[in-house]
């Protein structure tokens, strides 16, 4: 049972989002595939287009974690640092890769415009590909650092295009959620009790505001899908204990 | 003009983001709310629930940055551990908040689910408090790092209760935004030249894909009004210049 977790973390590189004047969404939606490929997300850092502090950090995750991805940066204009940064945290240099070139090359642009979109065929030297279904431009991988697009439907098809034979990946995670009109206090003891009893499950107690009442989400984690309805069981037993009802998890 | 900038990070502390459950929305509220504080956010992360990591997190932020916010992890089950993770990087020990106390007993409760909402007033011996205009229990602030709930109504409100005077803020940090149907390529070359003209400001480029076709939008960001106000017509005239026309930010 002890086998190996693989890990991961996300670095997004932007200063959009650090200004509040973008809500970032890749997080959760690379959480929620990584959790399908058998892969835990472990951290996420969200850093500004500053090339040291890309180096800093790439070097930093990925020494710390199986894996790294990236998103954002990769794009044709001046902030666009996050290739020459990843090349500079692996010690080496940047080439032109001639098959991002040939789709960059595929759309006819006046010299200027194409000199700014050849931007965006430059890879480190041993990088690999990361698929781009929408047909633009590709991602690349260098070494465990998968560099990604920020824009949320080219992000998307590139995490897609992810396997989990070249994560390594475990068991999909599975999760089972439970909600009830009572408060974290009144399930906090029994709730522990029940951590206490499977490790190996990650237990978590969320708490709502509504309109209609207070109330909290019990949402339990783990690969094994008996083990996960045992706890469930628990958890309405738990609830029904206290006065409540066990309901669907509520939003 | 080199008046010194006061900077932040966020550690948003929670598994519900990492594995996907949660969409955090802290993060660009918390930024918002900071730029008109004059308080700059150059960094987030998203940690778990690990007492290690966040004893090592919050101190290796707490040495890089002016002001370390955190969010979760202070309600009263048994994976709420940010208080005691405080106390244990400040090197120092819990207690009784006397206000939280007030606050507390203020709604009565069997005893047991009294004991487990009086984990909530534990701070780090040396805390002042963060207000909590909700009503519930208080936040507190030990040395540079303010500790705030998780869930959003309450971090806002939290929030609402920090002053410019509090965080030694500076000029507040103002934005300008033009829209246009061209893409990034065509815009980069002007774009590099403006950034360069104007080192104390940051000008973004963002693409956006839509059905009626794509474009980028052009972000500056600086705390000089005249120098925005300048720097938007520079912008609008290379919108011009390369065929396009100059709009208002596009969604």
């Amino acid at each position: 049972m002890s086998r190996k977790v693989v890990t991961a973390c996300l670095i997004i590189i932007g200063n959009e989002i650090l200004s509040g004047r973008t809500q970032d969404v890749n997080l959760q939606h690379l959480a929620v595939e990584l959790n399908e490929l058998g892969v835990r997300l472990r951290e996420a850092r969200v850093i500004p287009d500053i090339e040291q502090t890309i180096v800093d950090t790439v070097n930093e995750c990925r020494e710390a974690f199986d894996h790294v991805f990236t998103t954002g940066g990769i794009g044709p204009t001046h902030d666009d640092i996050t290739a020459a940064s990843i090349a500079k945290a692996f010690n080496t240099e940047l080439m032109i890769h001639p098959e991002i070139e040939v789709r960059i090359r595929a759309r006819v642009a006046p010299p200027e415009v194409m000199e700014s979109r050849m931007l965006m065929a430059r890879v480190p030297v041993g990088s690999t590909l990361v698929d781009n279904p929408t047909g633009g431009p590709q991602g690349f991988q260098m070494g465990n650092v998968f560099v990604m697009a920020g824009v949320p439907i080219v992000m998307q098809a590139m995490v897609s295009s992810l396997t989990k034979e070249r994560l390594g990946g475990g068991d999909p995670v599975r999760s089972r959620s439970v909600g009830c009109y009572l408060g974290e206090s009144q399930v906090a003891v029994g709730l522990s009790a029940i951590q206490d009893d499977h490790p190996d499950v990650d237990v978590g107690s969320y708490p709502f505001y509504r309109k209609d009442g207070y109330g909290t989400n019990l949402v339990i984690r783990g690969t094994d899908e008996t083990e996960l309805e045992a706890i469930v069981e628990d958890i309405r037993a738990l609830i029904v204990a206290e006065g409540g009802e066990p309901l669907d998890p509520i939003s």
